[in-house]
């Protein structure tokens, strides 16, 4: 396994791979709000990876990691520790290979999350709410089993799959001028860069941050690996880790630049996809369109090099409906 | 204006309208769940109208009605009583040719349904809430200005319209054994069923309609038009309308089944959606799916007749995200 990931491994997942082509939708209403707020007229195109298979883009990297996996390496299974879309992408691509998954959760997870990725057929195992135990936990899984470790972000295989988002969208709507995608780890946006920077050099890829968990704005302008401080929330819970190591490289060389915004943008941003586009997003997934409308920066940034097609990626759609709606109430 | 709707003119439609392709969505979740009901394996396609523009299918028949209206009539502009989707969609289709559109509507309708409508440029028109003084109204609209009424289902041009949701639907889904379309006042399951017969003469056309306002089940076995008890209520808001005449003698010819679902089973069926495909539907765009999930006669008939390919129509998603949720609590 090397750190160095190529346009070729992207494309070699995309062939690997059987997930949705998911596909890119437009809405004249919300066009038209981001160019009344960027004073130019933008063509939002989103590209819908809400509507992939378990919710979410992870499946992409996941199945990628595990499709690669030597015959006597997968029989062994694979293990992770999340409690997030990783967790259920890993139990479905395991299902498909038909291999066992093992998934460490925090014993305080939503029983729905728990039931979710025990209907991929994945095996759940709590342990305290710690880091530590968490890390601790999957070793012993490792230990007893020889599973294979599938990190979520940093790790080439699980990067490279990702990256088959921006191989779609690039493809599916030639002539980006922008694309713009949230950031978390960073297996979604460096994948995504290298993608992109390879199949469309012309377009620019821009990282979307929420203000309160900034770590990669911070290491995109201090040039080297910042963190977030401990506990910091964001309503984006799929975003609130910090960059990987491997992301961090990639990043540096091929993102055009990074941009945050704050809780009540993110939720503004989020309502108006469900409202306009009858589409169910996860906070998350809010955060590049958030930019897009409401970041004055970005703003600046579309008018100086005269951008107008942007597109965004909507990472997820897996949302409590009742909180969703709370959170509508909250910051409106 | 004929009575007579063909082929022909529901492919002249497609050609004038400017709408959404919208895709057709696939989910393994969901198609499972209808194949272990059915006891028979079941591959499930949807076709995505609530990502239509105005979040409906509705504009596809408003426009085709406004582009075929002559210049001298447009000029005097459209208009329509209704509170719900068609209303929008006839505002946003007379607004694409720059034209008036006149919406009268009950004074006691949502301010967020009258600002929709307002928002793509219409003026609404108040009324007390009778059926008796909306056409008094509106025709008082009709008298002082000369504008034309586009009725939301019994328009030949309205039915053409809607019938391109089929005709781009068994394009985009070849061999579908059977479609399954929500019927209210039969605009849609009249139009499609035209298009299906003529372009997929071996798929089947089912409707699907809510127990509680069973005018077209009933019609359908006495072969004559019957309607509902006044008052008679459903979740499944779009579809409350008695069918049509145009579409009643349509239906008699083209439709190879009627079946119905308890609002129960409407809700289950659009938390489904909501929860494993991420799409915000209305009730009203539950039912179809109802119906392949929970009709026994349904499942029978599947198996009498072979069918596996599944064609369902997700008709529109204008409804309010709280007001869903708390569907979502009742009905669980």
């Amino acid at each position: 396994m090397t750190d160095t990931i190529t346009i070729e491994d992207v494309q070699a997942a995309a062939a690997r791979i059987n997930v949705h082509r998911t596909p890119v939708l437009t809405s004249t209403a919300i066009s038209s709000i981001a160019s009344e707020n960027a004073g130019v007229p933008l063509e939002l195109f989103f590209k819908c990876e809400l509507l992939q298979k378990t919710g979410s883009f992870k499946i992409r990297g996941a199945t990628n990691a595990v499709q690669l996996l030597t015959d006597a390496d997968a029989g062994k299974g694979v293990v992770t520790h999340s409690s997030g879309n990783h967790a259920q992408a890993l139990a479905l691509a395991a299902r498909m290979r038909g291999i066992p998954a093992y998934v460490v959760m925090p014993n305080n997870s939503p029983q729905v999350k728990k039931d979710a990725v025990k209907a991929y057929g994945a095996q759940v195992i709590e342990c305290e709410p710690t880091l530590e135990q968490r890390e601790t936990t999957a070793q012993k899984v490792i230990d007893e089993t020889g599973a294979t470790f599938i990190h979520p972000y940093n790790n080439p295989h699980v990067i490279a799959g990702q990256g088959t988002i921006a191989l779609e969208t690039v493809a599916q709507e030639q002539q980006l001028d922008a694309l713009v995608v949230p950031v978390g780890g960073g297996g979604m946006l460096s994948g995504c860069s290298i993608a992109t920077k390879a199949l469309s050099p012309r377009t620019r890829v821009f990282a979307a941050e929420p203000l309160d968990v900034n770590d990669t704005y911070r290491s995109y302008a201090a040039k080297e690996r910042v963190t977030n401080t401990v506990g910091a929330r964001s309503v984006a819970d799929g975003l609130l880790t910090n960059l990987g190591e491997i992301a961090f490289s990639v990043v540096m060389e091929n993102v055009d630049g990074v941009f945050v915004v704050t809780e009540k943008e993110i939720i503004q941003a989020m309502q108006l996809v469900w409202g306009r586009m009858k589409l169910c997003i996860e906070p998350s997934a809010a955060v590049g369109l958030a930019v897009v409308l409401y970041n004055k920066d970005f703003h600046a940034r579309v008018k100086q090099d005269e951008l107008r097609r942007i597109g965004i990626i909507l990472c997820g759609g897996n949302v409590d409906f009742a909180n969703a709606v709370a959170l509508f109430e909250k910051f409106k």
